[in-house]
């Protein structure tokens, strides 16, 4: 582990493979099951460029590393979250093939031009807004609501900047669905599998993963149901795998 | 059980609860599982007005007519098959409860008037048209493949013809679904609560069960996935309940 500054606040968590580790924090952010999910569940390049949005504290990016030997970026609008993600991407000795951008997605292509990603993967704010009583200026909040980006704005920003014939992939709530595919398939990313997760047998899924290919053709998997815990309470053995488990494990 | 004919190559067939019977033909038509679970999760009203589109030989109908006092109508376009449906309708003595039209769903509207049914099932030809080596003019042919309606007409009669507030219920395959939530969006019939049905555990799916409502507000609920064969082969407990089980047993 290389030594960088952890902040008041922040903490250093094991990441559970590979000897990774993460700065956390429970005031600004930390991540989730979903996350991990996602990094496990993206069908990602072996070689090329991989782009994560809304990477908050890089965990997706540095998950995918043990992955794929591609060039991962991430970009983060919060200065603070994409600062802990840069720390932990030098802490884990990654700089040379993880870089951290702080920055708005919806300006990026301006930056990079269209279609020079091979894979995008996006976490981003569940929550449309309500216009309710969010405090609209906290870290969490911007990461959980659609502060800085609506869904619409997170998919319009991937189908510009992944290649035709790459794969996004995308982890969200259930409850918005209906929206998510329709605003996939209006911007020509067609929805080829997804796995939904459920809390435990019997419950209804709590936890979406898509994959859509820029320019795909209609034709849509439903993979196997993800269950998260057995009935004795403890983690079932495809959630072991995937926190503990092979290193190629994918969801 | 009514006296009513039985013709060449038909057959009368058992439905398992109720007393019901029904009467198929392996050359004309007989129903599949799907129609049975279309049946068995279709939200429908205790009275009012219901619509089956595709009916078929009339299986979903009769099935409903266990679970709801509505009147309900089914629309066929093949005239062998509306006939079937008729006798199995009179054979089973729920001619005041059931009425079997002939016709095409793309018409219907004229006739009836707009919004005039409180839910609507369907279980529409799962098959797009491929401009392949079909036998276009066989009854079963007609039944699976898109050769008198698309998706499309059947999502737009149904909206048409269900009131606002009203549910339309569809069985499907999976790999149609992003088109199928495209649609039901396009033509203002919120997808609300989807069933995946899974052959086996570990198995990707292969029937979806939706339920959209007319001029609902986008939320979707992700049931637990219904699984039909145990490891051992037999039926699961939830499918020999589908089948057997309880008169008021919901999918």
């Amino acid at each position: 582990m290389n030594k960088v500054p952890i902040h008041e606040q922040e903490r250093v968590d094991d990441l559970l493979t590979h000897q990774l580790q993460i700065i956390q924090s429970d005031e600004v952010f930390s991540f989730s099951m979903d996350a991990v999910l996602l990094a496990r569940f993206a069908s990602v390049p072996k070689y090329g460029k991989i782009l994560d949005l809304c990477t908050g504290n890089g965990v997706v990016p540095i998950l995918l590393s043990t992955r794929s030997e591609a060039n991962i970026e991430g970009i983060e609008i919060q200065p603070r979250l994409a600062d802990m993600a840069r720390r932990s991407v030098e802490m884990n000795g990654l700089q040379d093939k993880i870089f951290i951008r702080e920055g708005d997605l919806r300006e990026l292509v301006k930056e990079t031009g269209h279609g020079v990603y091979d894979a995008i993967t996006v976490n981003p704010p569940y929550m449309p807004l309500t216009g309710g009583d969010i405090k609209l200026n906290s870290h969490q909040a911007i990461a959980r609501h659609e502060i800085h980006c609506s869904l619409e704005d997170v998919i319009s920003a991937a189908t510009k900047l992944v290649r035709n014939g790459g794969k996004v992939n995308m982890v969200h709530k259930p409850q918005r669905l209906g929206e998510i595919i329709t605003l996939l398939r209006q911007y020509k990313l067609e929805p080829k599998v997804i796995r939904f997760v459920h809390p435990r047998s019997g419950m209804e899924s709590n936890i979406v993963l898509i994959e859509a290919i820029k320019d795909g053709k209609p034709d849509m998997r439903i993979l196997p149901p993800l269950i998260v815990y057995k009935e004795n309470g403890e983690y079932c053995e495809e959630i072991m795998d995937i926190y503990y488990g092979s290193e190629e494990g994918k969801v």
